[in-house]
């Protein structure tokens, strides 16, 4: 709670052009908010808190920017921004409660921003809640703006905040501890498998190094997609042509957020596509789901590796963090495993929401905001905890069972393959078979049919069929 | 909280069979929820307290169950039921603060009722917490159980109370609503529209009555999904053979759950098949989303039928609920709409997800259990609030505005299509042509090519043609 | 070719509303549809040649209906149904070249039947082809009818004719080969994995029969949500109102159809919900992919069983259809099952869109026609072959690895649940762990925390943990 | 046909490692394609032609790096590079008969195409067809390449071919068609619309440059995303380490597809990512429906403002292509608009099965192929169509009912959003409300509140209100 609250129970009435209401006595929050809290209680959905924390920057840089331009005196911006600045510490987190079903402009939680900064600034100023003086939501905190440029904003300033500064340390982390296991086991030779058959062999450490490149690659494609959540719609107001905001409002409010965050942003070049569309934020979101689609493979490639432990492939033998099963006494279960294939699909279907929304604009205005912001911040969030977890309590813990690993690989009848270049395809299609047939190793069926024990022993040997796996380590 | 329970500060040391563990001590659950607090505190979604709820009347009935066959002393078995009655009512959902993402099974949600069921119980038998005595987690509370076949059983329970005792009423209200809208404007002629354009004429209580229609029917096939539900896989146990569960056990334990629920439950015919699939959860999915499927449609044409108020179509005029714009003043959005069309994209997308994890079974067991429910869970409930707040603050004070509905019909070059059957088709298209190119009306139009005044006024009457309204609102 | 077609090269002139426009002589289309196959050639997604034999019997039906009211003449009604036999022998489908993507209510698709079957029908009479005389498109051929109410009518009866005449047995033939195998290894005792892990055993005749049992009622499902499409809007005409056709002509129309497909339709209680939703294509989609989302499972656990087949768990050995690699030689893959999970994963995917599509509607019509008819239909065409080809070439040639399936039975530490009940689950633990981590036999660790051997022999026997699984094969 | 080529009716023999099989004598596959003909007829969803051509580069330039290296003779080469110029000039396009639903490697296709090229690289060297001689399929044609790693090579070149050479100029032309129309209305003031509701002014020209950005922003991800496909995984082979393969051959193949198709192919660095997943396809899937995100905006919002002609909004009046009711004589609809948006769900929806499919990869191989192909060279060739006939059809020919939106403009009450700033939110409000409860106008009730007429008449000017449209129409 701000320093200097003096909160008081029971209510107060608070005013909007539909007349007066009572809100609650402790809290900032005004008649708009008290509306849609009544109108929208719908489900427990409330608009993520990371969104009225973007919104702190953008209410304190166009405090700044209206006062460099003497918009707004010296005395409601110091306040405006000190409330600000309590927003983005989080002390004023419980002042935000509403719905994410609410309306689709994400007006009513702009003016819950609004009515929050205005009380608290008038407080501070030493105003008496409720009056909207001196500061007034409308007149003062949001000046020169509209919930239509300055929601997609908020939007696209939480999206790179939490990309940057949550998802990415998670994944990055899960990406090293995959690559470990990729260095440490570079030369333990394994059976492959393509569609769930025995195939040629490859290693441990290269199987890995797969995995992690598919990670890398998807982080670097969300990278990407993100640079469009730079361009900010600050500045297009009502409809995108600015009215009401003075000339440069949109670059000089971006070049203050950019200050603010550290990040780069910049004022959309063109206001109509920034606010009647989300297209920047549907590409986000493909790139979160592509993580998950990198991350679903891996976690569904270790449950399998892991399987058994008598019954099944068990190469993998995971970290036993819980006991499994509360009728089958002692079994162990790849957990961390199933949670991530769940949040896959989470993700993946929430990333399906995201652009049926995106797809549903009209006009001046994408409607379908508050879904949009919800899914994707959700997934993000999710797919970032998920991959911690794993990381932590199932990749890190992950150990061979190598006496396994070398029964399998012993006995893969796919090692004819080696033989293939010297014999011909067709040959040794009729090795493979007949050793399938008789149950035999593929060396005795080999034998049997003309190839010379030295050349067998020579040419088929797992540890020269996996070509180069240390170079495999290099991931640009 | 419980009676009688005297709750410490601190910690206490529980056990399972991965060792000692110290969880919070004014909590009654055990070490497999505490393991799994730790190791799956992904994101905020926590199993919802549904789930708890339903399996309150699980471990009461095999309680109950138990007892009655002589495998569960008195003593225990009343401790149990009147846990389990604590659990339904409400007094221990702090007790089941576990997430969405953790083992596939629903096995530590299981456990974590069976670890507080225990404790809970033995306490009321005076021993004390974290000794499983006199009341064993796994040997008592979930005797004769597994998750694998109970979290299933949970599931279907904690679906069908939500559906008919939440999800229903709401739809039903909002049916109603919308046809007393249709039988209060029985007789009001208006524009009909197809692919957005004018056509022929119909009542505004036609068009409400195919709302109301396509409500009841998506509510109805709805409920003959639920049917699915009512086959409950408890009796199957680890694997759906029954092991460790005495004969009969199935039969007994859904017989039990029906009598407490007062819902017709069922044994499932072929266990493999209800713990290895959630086909029956997949199906209810499905019903819902044909719920979503109608109120978009619904939701849409209100909006668009309400848009303007100056420049759209302003057939009907919603109730100004909150001021719609931050920077625009007067300005009233039809939010409801908006929110409710945001829930329908939701609840299309989570379905996916669904069905998406549905399909996701390997042998025995589908361990997709809590991304199905969870979602489910939602989806009916964000619909739910969805229908009420839709009824409630729009559909109930929406009015028409019938100037606007008169000029609209009168201007309709599509009214035409009444002199067709009399002049052909192709004579009716050169007059309804010529009328749009001259911008003239279609009665001089008519006129100009031939129709006789007199037979214009007689046939093209809007009034006329709009069958018997009157007769489409008696829906079966 | 119908008998006395003379056909020309070249063109001719035929014309509509919007003036006169060439066609190919040979062809019966006129102007509408040569018009939309110039407008829209988008891909190569032609509409199901299966929607115009559907609509074969709406036409027929209607000049049948109006025949008998005296509204058309014995000689127009003659050579109308005649051309309609036509149709729906098939003779005509060449006539029929339209693309899916057109207009949203199907009416350029309409307008081609209307078209071919008035001039197919005025050459019967002695007519020229493109005059329109004496068999009028609009004026005879569509007498009481418009795209709005006919589409939708055609759509439900394609549907019902391609999933019950088409569908239903392909699915059925798998079911009963499913219940062969299940009956045939009715007592082969196989372990259970849930998890993925090692789990208490179960017979193979249990696992199929789940399979079966979750087909069958996936099918039932299906056969339901297949009644909503038994409802017809044929007679709501243009908005749902019937202007311009005769009362009663909705239940004529309706009832003639039922005769002459031998299907229960009836005419739909109300036109405006019938015209302006989709909604029972959306619930028959839903039931399409239930059958979908089993047929994953058990495509996906067979060659999960099949896998290796000397690294993977080879319980089943199916059928080698054909060399499995260009460069392994001799390898053999589950290819069937491959083509299963990829139809049902296009399935489910497929029911999203028409989902989606059903959601789209305004007003008086959802003009998201084409798109939903041609993604049910397909998704019923190609879910149907896969289910034949997985029958044919799988399902019936697959054998079981006996020798396998004992081998991973006999090792599993699982068995140890049955101890469960004798000496406690913790206590059994202790024994899972021990042989866990001993790598010993579950026997000897028992035996060495206190099991009687007598005690082990007795109750840890596989083929008594499996419950009666003949009882399982009962599907009701 | 190819020349030389004499074909015979029948059968002739070909074999593979399961034995002996007939073909059609006039066909040039082999034993392989014909299983897979038979064994997976499956709906009537054929391989697309575009992966065989990609094929032909992949087949020429594997010939043309092994003679290089000596790995394969003059003579062979040149037949076997012959015949893949046959391919890729579509003269063989009739012996690719195979269907989509096929193994999950593509390896039948490759197989298809190493017959085929085997076959007619033979007769060309005067040898007889289905001896594998002198040109064998897989020892030749194959040489150094599995379908693991030249089936996703052949899905990265079809891509990147497809959406360079047939989406992108579509879309570039409907852009450039949407630009004309920004630039022709940059200065007609009409009503903004948000929420549906009546906003403040903008142009047609600001509009339209909404919708131009939208698309620029869409195609410059696209452009993006198909980077990666310009990682090739041939090289790999089997399982990602090249077995088989000589040391830099993914170097050189790569180098000479690039040479070949004048696109930057590069070799994968990583082969076990290439081959075990597909995840530049599910990016550039992604960036396919961002296309369609932003073109469903544009024709929803097209096909409403053209919505009437008496009774909707009716700013745009869109070219009459077709009659527009089979009913309603003189009805004309948004048809290029509805096509679009189907289009655009389709699109949607079978980006979402990619994705679903890029997540099912196990182990090395990811055996989703030709799901994955067909759904992203469907959606790009459908989206490129639909632009096209959008542009052609309707884009170009619209115009502006400009006394409509000089009606509508005037009449709107957010016009006092102009006054905000000179009386303040509040007051503004109630002139808006006073207007709107009165059915005056705007002018009316400001001056009855207060506001001096010469104030609002200089305040209150819709063409002062619509900013800068100019420079909106400066897209970078």
């Amino acid at each position: 709670m701000p320093i200097g609250t003096g909160r008081r129970s029971g209510t107060r009435v608070e005013s909007d052009s539909m007349g007066k209401i009572e809100v609650p006595a402790e809290h900032y929050w005004g008649a708009q908010t008290q509306r849609s809290l009544i109108h929208f209680s719908i489900g427990d959905d409330r608009m993520p808190v990371r969104v009225y924390h973007a919104y702190g920057y953008v209410k304190k840089a166009a405090a700044l920017v209206n006062q460099a331009a003497g918009r707004l005196d010296q005395h409601r911006t110091a306040a405006i921004v000190q409330a600000a600045d309590e927003v983005l510490a989080g002390d004023l987190d419980s002042e935000f409660p509403l719905y994410v079903w609410q309306t689709g402009s994400g007006t009513q939680s702009n003016m819950n921003v609004n009515e929050v900064l205005a009380n608290r600034a008038s407080q501070l100023l030493g105003g008496e809640l409720g009056t909207k003086s001196p500061v007034h939501p409308n007149d003062h905190v949001n000046l020169g703006q509209s919930s239509n440029d300055t929601f997609p904003t908020a939007m696209h300033i939480a999206t790179v905040l939490e990309v940057t500064g949550y998802l990415f340390p998670r994944v990055d982390a899960l990406v090293e501890a995959i690559e470990e296991g990729a260095v440490r086991w570079v030369d333990v030779v394994k059976i492959g498998r393509t569609h769930l058959q025995d195939a040629t062999p490859l290693t441990v450490g290269q199987e890995w190094s797969g995995w992690a490149t598919q990670l890398r690659d998807a982080r670097e494609r969300l990278a990407q997609a993100l640079v469009g959540c730079h361009q900010l719609a600050a500045g297009g107001t009502a409809v995108g042509t600015g009215l009401n905001a003075p000339c440069g409002f949109g670059e000089q409010i971006a070049a203050k957020i950019a200050e603010l965050t550290g990040h780069p942003f910049v004022t959309a070049p063109n206001k109509f596509a920034a606010q009647g569309s989300l297209d920047a934020m549907v590409a986000v979101s493909a790139g979160i789901r592509g993580l998950a689609v990198a991350l679903m493979k891996i976690a569904n490639d270790m449950r399998w590796l892991a399987s058994g432990p008598r019954a099944g492939l068990h190469e993998l033998v995971l970290p036993a963090n819980e006991p499994g099963s509360s009728i089958m006494p002692g079994k162990v279960n790849p957990t961390q495993q199933e949670a991530m294939v769940m949040v896959c699909l989470q993700v993946m279907g929430e990333d399906s929401i995201v652009a049926a929304a995106g797809a549903q604009g009209n006009f001046e205005l994408n409607a379908m905001r508050p879904i949009i912001i919800n899914n994707v911040l959700h997934s993000a969030r999710i797919l970032a905890d998920a991959s911690d977890k794993l990381r932590r309590y199932s990749v890190c813990g992950t150990e061979l069972d190598r006496d396994r690993i070398s029964e399998l690989v012993g006995r893969s009848l796919m090692l004819v393959t080696a033989l293939s270049p010297t014999i011909g395809y067709d040959q040794a299609s009729k090795i493979a078979h007949k050793a399938d047939h008789d149950g035999s190793s593929l060396r005795d069926a080999a034998l049997a049919l003309g190839v010379a024990a030295e050349d067998y022993d020579r040419i088929v040997d797992p540890a020269r069929m996996v070509g180069n796996p240390h170079a495999d380590l290099h991931v640009p």
